[in-house]
C-alpha cells in the first residue's frame, strides 16, 4: 500500500455568483490549504526498473481521487473551500491526513506549528532523509521495508499566508528561517500565530520554534510536487514538468501625482493627468517585460546570457489599481498601481527595475507629474539542485513513458513564478520540484482544475523516484 | 445699495491631513454648495456708460469677501465647507441669503423646491424678467428703481446632486424637465427629496411640482456668474470671460475580461491581461482626444469644422478604474473603467464615440481579452443665446477696462465643459454666462481658489449687465 498526499490548490465547482465571496475570503481571512491527494495504493511493490506490475494502477488513480474529494469537503466554509491557518477545518483536515498516514504505517506526530509529520525510517534510519512535501502524506506498503533512507512527509500548516499574511509559516520553522517575532503577528481580529496554536491546545514559545528547525544534517533533500499554476504545460500538451528554480520577485508601488480637476473644464493639453500617466507606465511595462532585449544594453547592464535568460522567465504583472478622489468626472489627483516583477535571474531583474525605474521617471517628466516607485519587497530566487533535479526527471521521464507507452520528448522543464515551500526548504536542503498541469493555468480561483490522469502521472512520477531510493 | 451673491465653488483652507474625509464628503454625502459671494454695496448708482463713481468700488469689493466668509462659515462638517440638499447648513445658508435679499428691499419666498428668490418688480413689472443663477443674491438700491424690467435671483436648492445622485435639481423644476419621479429617489439613508423637504416643513406633491415650472412666456433670459473651474483664465492672464455653451457629455463604462491568473506563472506571450489591455485603451483614448484631427476621417464622418471644434472643445477622462480581484500578486480577471467625454460639438462627439470604440474593440480583439463598452449617459450640448451673450460681453468688457484703466484685448470665450444650472435653465429661456479666473483651473477640490480682486471684477461685469436694463 503507497498513499501520497499533496496539498495544492484544489477547488469544488462554484457558481459564478458565488465568486465575490470566494474573493472576499481569499483576499481576507481564508488560507486555501488547497489539496490536491496523490494517493497511491499499491498492495505490491510497483518496480519501473524491474518490469512494472499496473495491476493496481486504476486503483491507483481512483483512490487519489476519492482522496481528494474527502479532503475537500472538510471546509471552514459551506459554499467553497476554505482552511485558514489553524481553523477548525484546517485542524480536521490535518487529523485526517494524520489518520491515513497511520493506516499507511507511518509514524506520526504534530509540531508546534501545526505541521503533521509522517516518518518511516527504512532500512538505514540513521541515514539523511528525504522530505516531501509541501502538505503531502505518503502511505507506502510493500516498498516500505525497501527504503535505503528514511522518509518523512510533512503537511505544512501554512503555505499562503493568508490569515497572517506571513507565508510558510510551517517551512519556514522547520528550515529554521522563521523569526520568532512571527509568533506575535495577529490576524485581523488581533489573534497571534501563538494564540491561534493555543486554541488547538498546541504550546509555542520562542525556544519551541527554534527548537523545530530541522538538523542539516539529518535531511538529504526536499521533493515538493505542485500544480504548475500557469498554463505551460497545457500548452505543451505534458502533465508533468520539472522545476528549475523558483523566480526572484521585487514588488513596487508605483504612485502617480498629479493635478486634480472637473473633467470637463481642463483642456487635454493642459492636463497632468496621472491616469494617463499611469497606463502609459503600464505599457511600457508590459513591453519592457515581454521584449527585455529591446531595452537592455549588453555591454553595461547584462551578459548575454542574463537577458537570454530574463527573456524566458521573466513576467510582470499589475494586480491593483486605484484613482483618487475615484469619480468618473473628476480628473484624478492621484493613481497608485502595483508592480510585481519576477525573473530566475535576480541580476536580470534588478537590471529590468533599474530600466524600468529610469524610464518611468522619464514618462512622468515629461507630463510634468510626480512619480514616486517604493520598493515594497524583494526575495532572491532560489535554483534547484541540479542533482536531485535530475534524479527527478529521470523518474518523470519513466513514469510518462510507462503511463502513455510511447517514446517521449524530454520532460519539460520550467521555471516558477510563485513561491513554495521549497524556498524555505532551500536554506535547509537541497530542493527539487515537480509541477503538474492545470487547466487553462488558471490558479487561485474557483475554476481551477487538475484532471485525474494528471494527478495519477504525478503520483507514478514520485512512486518511481521514491523507488530509486530502494 | 447693490449686493451680489452668487454661488460658486468656494472652500476654506484645508491642512492635507483631513483630505481623505473631504474625499469621503464629497464622493458619499454633501454637496458642496460652494458658494462666492459677489457683494456689490453701492450707495448710489454706478453708471459705465455716463462717467463712473468708483468711490465705492473698494467697499463693494470688501463686502464681496465679507460676506462670502460668513457664507462659507455655514456648514454641516466641522472642518471643511459641506451643505447637502435640504441640510440644516443648507437650510440656515438659505436664511441668511432670504435675509440679505431682504435687506436689499427684494420680495422674497422659498419655493417646494427649496429654492430662494428674490425679486424685485422694477419699472414694469409686466414685462418679462431677467432671472440670474444659480445661487445668486441680488441687493441693489439705488439702481433698483430704474430696472426697466424686473430682476429676480433665485438661489437654486441644489446643483451639485452629491445627496440624490440628481443634479440641477431646483432649476430644473423651474425649467419644468424635472421628473415627478424624482420627488421618490432616496439618498444613502433612504430618506427621499420628498422627505428631506419635509423635514424643514416644506411639504411638495407632484402637482407642486409641475406649478413650479417658470410660464417661459414672463422671462426674458438667464444669467449665471460661475468660477471656470479650469485654467484658461489663468493661462491667459484675465479674470472673466464669456461662456459660448455647455459641452455635450457622454460616459461611458468600459470592462475587460481577461483569463485571471498567478502573476508569477503566466509567461508574458500567454497572459489575456485585463490591466495590460486596460491600459493600451486609456493611452488610445487620451491620444484620440488630444488630436481628433489624426483619427477621423474628414470625408466620412465629420466636416472640416467639426473637426476643428472637436479640436478645440474634446475632453476625455477616465476618472475611475477598478480591477478584480485586486491583489498584487493576481493578473485580474477584469478591469472596469469609466470614460467621461465631453465637447462643444454633438455630432463631433457621436463621431469619437463611434471611433473609439471601433478602436477598443480592435484593440481588445488583438489581445484575445473580451471588452464591454456601456453607454451610460448622454446629455447634447447647449449653445448660450448669442444676443445674451454679446450684450453681457460688452458689459465684461467695459468693466474690465474700467477696472484696468487700459485698453484690452478681447473678453475670451471659452466653452464650459462643466454642467450648470444653466443647461436646465436652456430648456425655458435664452442663457448666458460668464466665467470668473480660478487658480490652477483646481475645483470641486480643497485647493480651488479665487482671487478678491476677481470676485471684484465678475460683479462689476454684472452691475454692468444689470446697468444695460436701465
Amino acid at each position: 500500500m503507497a498513499t501520497l498526499l499533496q496539498c495544492t490548490p484544489f477547488y469544488h465547482s462554484i457558481p459564478p455568483s458565488l465568486l465575490p465571496i470566494l474573493n472576499l475570503s481569499l483576499s481576507l481571512s481564508s488560507s486555501f490549504l488547497l489539496l490536491l491527494a496523490l494517493s497511491l495504493s499499491l498492495t505490491s511493490t510497483i518496480g519501473f526498473s524491474e518490469g512494472a506490475n499496473f495491476l493496481h494502477s486504476e486503483i491507483l488513480k481512483d483512490e487519489a481521487v476519492v482522496r481528494l474529494n474527502e479532503l475537500g469537503k472538510v471546509s471552514d466554509a459551506q459554499e467553497f473551500l476554505a482552511r485558514t491557518f489553524q481553523s477548525p477545518a484546517s485542524v480536521r483536515a490535518g487529523n485526517l491526513i494524520r489518520l491515513w498516514m497511520e493506516d499507511a504505517g507511518l509514524q506520526t506526530w504534530v509540531d508546534q506549528m501545526g505541521n503533521v509529520h509522517g516518518r518511516y525510517e527504512g532500512l538505514n534510519p540513521s541515514e539523511k532523509a528525504l522530505l516531501i512535501g509541501s502538505h503531502l502524506v505518503l502511505n507506502i506498503s510493500g516498498m516500505l521495508g525497501k527504503l535505503r533512507r528514511p522518509v518523512e512527509v510533512i503537511a505544512f500548516s501554512d503555505e499562503e499566508g493568508v490569515r497572517f499574511q506571513s507565508t510558510f509559516l510551517g517551512s519556514a520553522a522547520i528550515a529554521g528561517v522563521l523569526p520568532v517575532s512571527t509568533l506575535n503577528v495577529h490576524d485581523k481580529s488581533g489573534v497571534t500565530v501563538q494564540g491561534a496554536l493555543r486554541e488547538n491546545s498546541i504550546e509555542i514559545t520562542e525556544e519551541n520554534l527554534l527548537q523545530l528547525k530541522y538538523d542539516p544534517d539529518s535531511v538529504w533533500g526536499y521533493v515538493e510536487v505542485h500544480i504548475e499554476q500557469g498554463p505551460v504545460l497545457e500548452t505543451v500538451g505534458l502533465p508533468l514538468g520539472l522545476v528549475k528554480g523558483i523566480a526572484g520577485q521585487t514588488r513596487l508601488r508605483v504612485t502617480v501625482k498629479g493635478s486634480q480637476g472637473h473633467a470637463g473644464t481642463v483642456p487635454m493639453t493642459m492636463r497632468q493627468d496621472p491616469m494617463a500617466a499611469a497606463a502609459e507606465l503600464i505599457v511600457l511595462l508590459e513591453s519592457l517585460c515581454k521584449q527585455p532585449e529591446d531595452y537592455l544594453s549588453y555591454d553595461g547592464q547584462c551578459t548575454a546570457s542574463t537577458v537570454q535568460s530574463l527573456a524566458g522567465s521573466l513576467v510582470c504583472t499589475v494586480g491593483e489599481i486605484s484613482t483618487w478622489p475615484s469619480a468618473s468626472n473628476v480628473i484624478p489627483g492621484q493613481v497608485t498601481f502595483t508592480v510585481d516583477v519576477r525573473a530566475m535571474d535576480d541580476l536580470g531583474r534588478e537590471a529590468i527595475i533599474y530600466e524600468l525605474s529610469n524610464r518611468m521617471y522619464r514618462i512622468c517628466d515629461k507630463r510634468s507629474v510626480l512619480c514616486l516607485i517604493e520598493r515594497k519587497h524583494d526575495a532572491n530566487a532560489v535554483v534547484c539542485d541540479p542533482g536531485l533535479s535530475s534524479q527527478l526527471k529521470s523518474a518523470t521521464y519513466a513514469a510518462l513513458k510507462r503511463i502513455s507507452g510511447e517514446d517521449l520528448d524530454d520532460v519539460p522543464i520550467l521555471m516558477s513564478g510563485a513561491g513554495h515551500d521549497a524556498m524555505a526548504m532551500s536554506h535547509l536542503t537541497k530542493v527539487a520540484m515537480l509541477f503538474v498541469r492545470c487547466r487553462g493555468g488558471v490558479s487561485h480561483s474557483p475554476a481551477e482544475h487538475v484532471s485525474d490522469n494528471d494527478v495519477w502521472a504525478a503520483g507514478m512520477a514520485v512512486l518511481a523516484f521514491l523507488e530509486t531510493l530502494t
